[in-house]
Order: C-alpha cells, then structure tokens, then sequence
C-alpha cells in the first residue's frame, strides 16, 4: 500500500503559557517550523479567541500544518499534513516543541490516502506544483 | 478522562473528479458543510495547485476543518477538528460527502487534548470566545 500523505499528530502539554497566549509568538514559531522542516509555505492564517487561546492554519504546497492552544491548560494541539518526500515533517515538529516551552507530549503518525498501487509508487501535486 | 477536542479523520474515495479540481465548488462545500454542522466560521483560506489539486482550510471559533484534494486519484483528505458541544461535526461530514461526489469513504474519529479531571467537564475556548 502507498500513501498520499502522512499526518503527526502532537499533543503538547506543560507548555509556556503565555506562549500560548501570544498569537505573534505562534504564528512566528509555525512560519520558523514550516521552514526549517523544508516546507513551502503558501498562505497562513491566525486568530486570537477572547479571553485567550490562538488557532492557526499555515497552508503548505505539501498540505497543512494546524495549531490550537489551550493556555488556561498550557495545551496544543498541532497536526503537521504532509505529502512528497522533501519535507522533513519530524524537524518541523522539534522546533515547535521547543518554541513552545514544552515539557512533555505524545505523538501518533498516521498514512493517509492510501492506495494499492503494488511498487508504483504514487506521485504527489507538491512535487508537481513546486 | 475528559477531552479538550474530537477529530474526525476522513479518506473520500471515488469522488467527482471536475469537483476535486474546482477551488470554488470546494470552497462554497466547506463553508457550507460548516454552516450546516453548526461550526462558527472564523476564517478561510484556499489555494489551486498546478495542474489541479486544492487545499483549504476553514477556521472556525471550535477549531478548524481541512481538506486536500487529489484529483488524480479521485481523492481528498478531510479533517474535522472540533471543540464544544454546540457543533454536529457529523452533519459535517455528511455535507461534504454529498457534495463532492463521493462512492466510498472511510473515517477515524480520535479525541483530542486529554485530561484527568475526574467528573469535572472541561471548559473549551469556542464557548468563551461566542
């Protein structure tokens, strides 16, 4: 079976609150993260709910990568999307860990999209748009 | 143990093909699969890939709702992260299966950000911030 694309899910807990609370910080830890983990950053987007707690998207040409904070429970929740075989998705996911003060977390990778294709292996649109 | 959030994962299979590659017809199905499954739209954000495939995200006030296209494959990734109990992110789902075409799909529903707070229920940001 081979797969399209391949999806970390992190949960951070014990992280900096006021990290968590800071969306300038969280949108400059993700940008820092995407680059640093080789990907091609396409837009992004983030938002601070009242009384605290930040959500944001940065859409990548190898998919997504997407943060939610908890402050009031020093939490995150990050996924990291991605797809093609440039992108270092484990780099990506060791500067978030650090950018946010975390002091322990788990992790689960997941394949997606998959497809019995035998050995052919399953060309990905990041490698064709970029 | 309580959860901060639920996830559902979902693999689209066999879909319409001319719909996978339409950035709009997307865009007009997750806003509306928001509306319909009673999420708050915050933001939203899509891109075309070169030649075809689109990657979307919707934020919205319970956290966020992603979707990646292949059309190639007659594929998308869908996620569905979500938060409080005010949102339906089955009815969601059930949206987005319509309208992109879809023959056969499978799905993993996983919850998110877990604590031990006995039989305290969590506060979640989305009823705080409406």
């Amino acid at each position: 079976m081979q797969a399209l694309g391949r999806q970390i899910l992190v949960e951070f807990y014990d992280c900096d609150t006021e990290i968590l609370k800071d969306e300038q910080a969280i949108r400059t830890a993700m940008i820092e993260a995407c680059l640093i983990g080789k990907a091609t950053v396409v837009t992004d987007t983030f938002h601070s709910f009242s009384p605290f707690g930040v959500s944001g998207v940065v859409v990548i040409a190898e998919s997504h990568v997407a943060i939610h904070t908890w402050p009031e429970y020093g939490f995150a929740a990050v996924d990291i999307f991605t797809c093609g075989e440039t992108i270092a998705p484990w780099d990506l996911f060791h500067h978030l860990n650090k950018a946010l003060g975390c002091k322990h977390h788990s992790n689960m990778e997941l394949k997606r999209g998959l497809f019995d294709t035998g050995d052919e292996p399953l060309r990905h649109k990041s490698e064709e748009a970029i």
